[in-house]
């Protein structure tokens, strides 16, 4: 037992390590959630861009609010910002620490899905198909303009009557699975140097005011889950005393009928 | 055995962990269900709607009152209802506090069956099939109403000699499965936003009057299992009692007819 | 309990076991990530060079820099380069030997993913295979220069109708996979035999200087950490108290009505 206290402790004090777990864990799931999803493409001109572009958008906005959900800390922060100012003084620099350590943690899951999204390239060409510019390929030379809108409607779907074993669908296809996978792969970049800018060069300017809005935030988080310990402790102290106050009655009325256990008895 | 008390009363303590443990374990049988769960649709254009819309909803049913049944802290709030009045006050706002917990609770699965059923899209494709507006697609237009009508009935069986390699099958379970599709990702974000709102801006209203019903109810629950607890110590108290005094009246008898243990006797 | 601890101590005692652990999972994320990635060259003569070059580099370069934000010994190093010279000398030595160090870690998964790619040789030749010279081979003897640059733009995709079976197009895929293959064993036998030198040959330089530099890298890292989990305690212990206050008062108003515990009693 004295195991799990320590376990338990050790989570209790570093909250943040718990977060960054609650965070991987989303992104794990994400990954899971995105590979069993089954991606199916309407291929009808009028739904393809909203298919695409909500499966695309939809999901990494649910996983954010639920990024935020998980995350213990947006409630505290909110707590802390709506609290009456007593003795502590009100920070709006821990608020601040604290909103953006929690948009960090809730963006990573939404940001894991767009990059599966684009750098599998699915939902990009279910979107976008309509959108090519025919000049580009070679094959649509002898097709009127509606024959190739309805065409490039079908691009998405590779079992389709219309465009199975078309070379011209090969070729959109992998034209704009490339581009997806050059959006995808600058996005990634440019998140990851943005990531390093700030957690690298951040040393370079306001580290002790940053320590110290880390410090309360921490403070914040412990003194509500000590309150809600100490809580649940007193309210246990408080039905123990109620209970044992019913029983008691009932002990002398036990000792009325004679059945009253010996004063030197063992058990 | 002091590490399974320790742990018991770790479980006593927390009763909130507890149910959200419950209401993810039922969450995740959910899930294992609806994948085991072999679908069948009728393909008969009387029985595909009932089908497709009995599977939709009445395992979620089945589970709302599986979650009810499940939580502890339904029947405490019953009780809670239910008895007299004595020397604590009765708080309607603890009974809407218990059973607003406990409703969330038990919500948590069946709306995974039917986000699932929602993303899968085959009871969505099942019920709906026969209603779909002919007119979307260019396949139909060599078939008289009654045939597309058959036609649109068999659409959820791939295997069907009627519509097997069809491409107007296709079309239309394409159509109807991304429609799927959209409504879950709609309903999921709905929740969502409903959930985050719900927690994440409740601090800034009646948090004092929140906390102490939190208090309250987690009070009402703990004198319960206490008194459970000292119901059980005291009658087997009682019980051991009475089986003594039954043995001492037997020693008395055995003494009478000189049976009596010796007082040196090895056993 | 005492053996988690053992472990937690021993990792935090111990960064570079940890900080190689962490670059020996990123190599192998790297592989992974490497053979899951759907490789899709455009086969248009304008984006060939610019896909295969990208997906040489842009990956490395997103490596790198996870590698520098994984590591946290990154950010200790920019914080003692930055931190105010106290009563402890600031020696330019040590933060080159941290810098060195969390580069050669850095640099482990970017060159796993260069490697693999060239022994692959997929990105040079859709990269490369534009910038063949014809003269090279026979095959395209009768063929116009403007053909030759649409036949060589198509040779990275196998299934195109106008190279698939054509002797050609294999000559030339495998004259540009060989000078790939080529391209990275020279590299990994420069890079192996340079880590060998600096290795190997070092101790017969400045081995107390590098000792001396050793150890107070690993001095700052564990000073940095010490004063956290110090941090953190100290919030708990005021946490505490400050709630613990808040509760005293509830108690004198329970003693007030007549309900509060024996002082000697053992509950």
């Amino acid at each position: 037992m004295e195991r799990f206290r320590m376990l338990f402790q050790h989570f209790q004090s570093s909250s943040e390590s718990v977060m960054n777990g609650i965070c991987l864990l989303l992104a794990a799931v994400t990954v899971k959630l995105y590979s069993s999803f089954d991606f199916n493409c309407p291929c009808l001109a009028r739904y393809n861009a909203l298919y695409g572009l909500g499966l695309l958008l939809a999901p990494p906005l649910a996983l954010f609010l639920c990024g935020l959900l998980a995350n213990r800390q947006s409630a505290v922060m909110v707590e802390e910002w709506c609290r009456p100012a007593g003795h502590r003084r009100k920070d709006p620099g821990i608020i601040r620490y604290m909103c953006s350590s929690v948009l960090q943690r809730a963006l990573a899951a939404p940001l894991v899905w767009i990059l599966l999204a684009l750098l599998d390239g699915k939902c990009f060409i279910c979107a976008f198909s309509s959108s090519v510019d025919p000049e580009k390929f070679l094959d649509f030379a002898n097709m009127t303009p509606s024959q190739v809108q309805q065409f490039l409607a079908k691009v998405p779907c590779k079992e389709d009557e219309l465009v199975r074993d078309s070379p011209a669908r090969k070729a959109v296809s992998r034209y704009l699975r490339c581009l997806s996978q050059a959006i995808g792969w600058s996005l990634t970049l440019l998140l990851i140097i943005a990531a390093f800018l700030a957690r690298c060069l951040r040393p370079c300017f306001d580290q002790t005011v940053f320590l110290q809005r880390r410090y309360w935030s921490n403070y914040v988080d412990l003194e509500q889950k000590l309150f809600d310990e100490t809580c649940c402790e007193h309210a246990r102290d408080f039905a123990h005393r109620c209970v044992l106050h019913f029983f008691a009655s009932m002990q002398s009325e036990l000792r009325a009928r004679g059945l009253r256990r010996d004063t030197t008895g063992k058990n």
